[in-house]
């Protein structure tokens, strides 16, 4: 089966956004055993939209599109797909009222340029989209499906993840093509791929490695007429891998490495606060960010000025001073890690300092200098790290080292 | 003038990279006049590629290729070029020795296959690439242009702002677009709509929303035989929009609503701190991604857990026992932000409490209620707001949220 993406929105062509949402249906695809050879991006014009579409359709299965399903008048995703398909628009009666009580319930002002969104090609089935006003739509006609999903990444990823995830499922290749990812952190690409080198050139099953910003995620995939067969060539295969690199694997599937640290809190029952001077609440954030993290996780401080790692860390005014080694110290982290597991009552505390640049570099602390502090049950350590990049490049690797540190020492633990 | 850029590259439309460099090139081309209304994304295939051009070439007078001009077998884009200019690739000798030599004198093995990057299409000059082995191509045929540029940012980047803008400066247009951004929060797209409509629905100068998440970006153009005259048609619709809507417009062109924040605070020799429960640091995180943030933002408390509220912000412990308002309560935001001022000592303190989601509802307070409270020279006060959609969009409409409010109290100082 093969599929076409059509990205609608001036505001991509004109480099106002990144266009995310492809990315991740791209990344998704395969799992389907669906080929995917063209992306297609156009502005907000339903004329242009339909010859796209009309080409996407005369090449590919599936014709995905993202984007311009909002109410407002640049909005013609629907107009677009309509036209491709020489339908007519008609309103849903159903999908109106959906609408009118969803702005009732709100407390929002109907507007009759929101009846837009309950308008449909004839061939289409809305998707509910519990993240927004407007439906997906999946058509079905002659043979050709197009599938329409909402550009804002809040609505997209879960009509994705879930309704349009279990449409393609159904859709029942006669191949099943599985896959499992193991993620890497710690290890860089191209050691990994020096390790796996023999694995990765093989067909089938396959290993392909992606790199993420400090970390490396590995896709095992196998191809066979069956379910259990395909898993029976993945299973030896993960086997080899772990045995080689198996040290530097922190997760499987969709763990992210923030979860499988607060995971390995709770078994221990133990907590984690953080300080952070130079990251701002970055670290903190990222913890956060895993539904549940509040049994594992207590808080942090945000200690950007001196003063603060002073009253709310017990760092020594002395070694803030002039002639101590400063607030961007080895001294500095470590007593940061000590000063929060200390104040908020943790068994464990990560703390960053650093210079996230782009000013604030002074001689022998050049931009991309950050100490990360870690106070462990079994005492306190400090790493040193030069990070290159930008300011938000060195603050996004000052989080993710934090954590990887974090990660190894609770893995021992 | 019209362009259509063509990426090219098997990995990008499996999503391991996101299209930066189309981005790049999109951002720049309004400045030269020139009108870009597709984008192709391509796999490595030179088929696909060559048919992906001349749609390109049927379409618009300049094509940007993106990639694909390396050493390997999968470095398609001369292959591609030539068939659709229905040309043969030749090999330039020049290119060849200085290939040669740059590999000689950067002691690498020379192959056979880097010869690959010496072939071009009769039609083309090279151009440089001081930051890599295979040199861009401008191709110019029947009036058509066909930029080849390389994929890796670090060689696409200064080939763009490099020589193709010199390019691009070349072809003088004899009509001159410009734009300008002006940025409104706290407004919703479709209210923005609702008063600008007669000035969107006029072409030039011409009004376009695009809406981020809590955000409406407004692109005002104008289209004239010179700059002055494009300005003068931008300067009064900018004036009619500000007396429509002025009160929501926080900033214009690149400007970020924490940016203004920080601007305004630091006009007013004032301070802020941040008290965090649900968003866990990432109101801290997005104020000190400004560089030069530490003059105004001194730190914050990230009181995710009962007792960091109390031990941290004086959160008076009954307010949050049993029979009490609760951590999730306005009582509890106003108590927040005013021991974060108190405690790290600063004019200003903004905090942020609720549920974000997937768990911890109770009855009477849903998933996506969230309190927000200012304390301010002026005195204290709280939002509450019941955001829908996943846990990371309640936490970012939270951070959002919040700047907003300080922002319009700032204003009003």
């Amino acid at each position: 089966m093969t599929a076409e993406i059509v990205s609608v929105g001036t505001e991509i062509l004109m480099g106002q956004i990144v266009d995310t949402n492809a990315q991740h249906l791209g990344q998704l695809l395969p799992e389907f055993g669906i080929v995917h050879r063209y992306r297609q991006t156009v502005g907000d014009n339903a004329e242009r939209l339909a010859e796209a579409l009309k080409l996407a359709l005369s090449r590919a299965d599936i014709v995905f599109t993202i984007g311009g399903l909002g109410p407002t008048e640049d909005d013609l995703t629907r107009d677009g797909i309509a036209a491709a398909l020489q339908e007519e628009l008609i309103l849903d009666k159903v999908l109106e009222e959906r609408l009118r009580k969803l702005f009732a319930l709100r407390n929002l002002p109907w507007m009759e340029t929101q009846i837009r969104q309950a308008m449909l090609p004839p061939s289409a089935e809305p998707i509910k989209n519990p993240n927004g006003t407007a439906p997906g739509l999946i058509c079905q006609k002659d043979g050709k499906i197009v599938i329409a999903l909402p550009g804002p990444r809040g609505e997209f990823v879960p009509m994705v993840d879930g309704p349009v995830h279990e449409f393609l499922t159904s859709l029942a290749a006669d191949e099943v093509i599985r896959s499992r990812f193991l993620k890497v952190v710690g290890m860089g690409e191209s050691i990994v791929e020096d390790r796996l080198r023999d694995l990765m050139s093989v067909d089938n099953p396959s290993v392909a490695p992606y790199a993420k910003p400090g970390e490396v995620h590995l896709r095992l995939t196998a191809k066979a007429s069956n379910k259990v067969e395909a898993d029976m060539m993945l299973r030896p295969l993960e086997a080899e891998i772990r045995s080689r690199i198996g040290d530097a694997i922190f997760g499987k599937g969709n763990q992210t490495l923030e979860e499988v640290i607060l995971e390995l809190l709770r078994k221990a029952k133990q907590t984690l606060s953080v300080a952070e001077s130079c990251t701002g609440g970055g670290l903190g954030s990222r913890l956060t960010n895993v539904p549940g993290s509040s049994d594992v996780f207590v808080g942090g401080i945000i200690s950007y000025a001196n003063e603060v790692k002073t009253s709310h860390l017990d760092v020594h005014p002395a070694m803030l001073s002039e002639g101590g080694p400063g607030a961007v110290s080895a001294e500095c982290a470590e007593a940061m890690a000590q000063g929060a597991a200390k104040n908020l009552k943790t068994d464990w505390s990560l703390s960053i300092t650093g210079i996230a640049g782009p000013g604030g570099a002074t001689p022998g602390k050049p931009v991309g200098l950050v100490y990360i502090g870690l106070q462990s049950p079994r005492g306190v350590q400090v790493e040193e790290h030069r990070f290159r990049g930008d300011r938000s490049s060195v603050r996004e690797r000052s989080v993710l080292s934090a954590l990887s540190l974090l990660w190894r020492e609770l893995k021992h633990g």
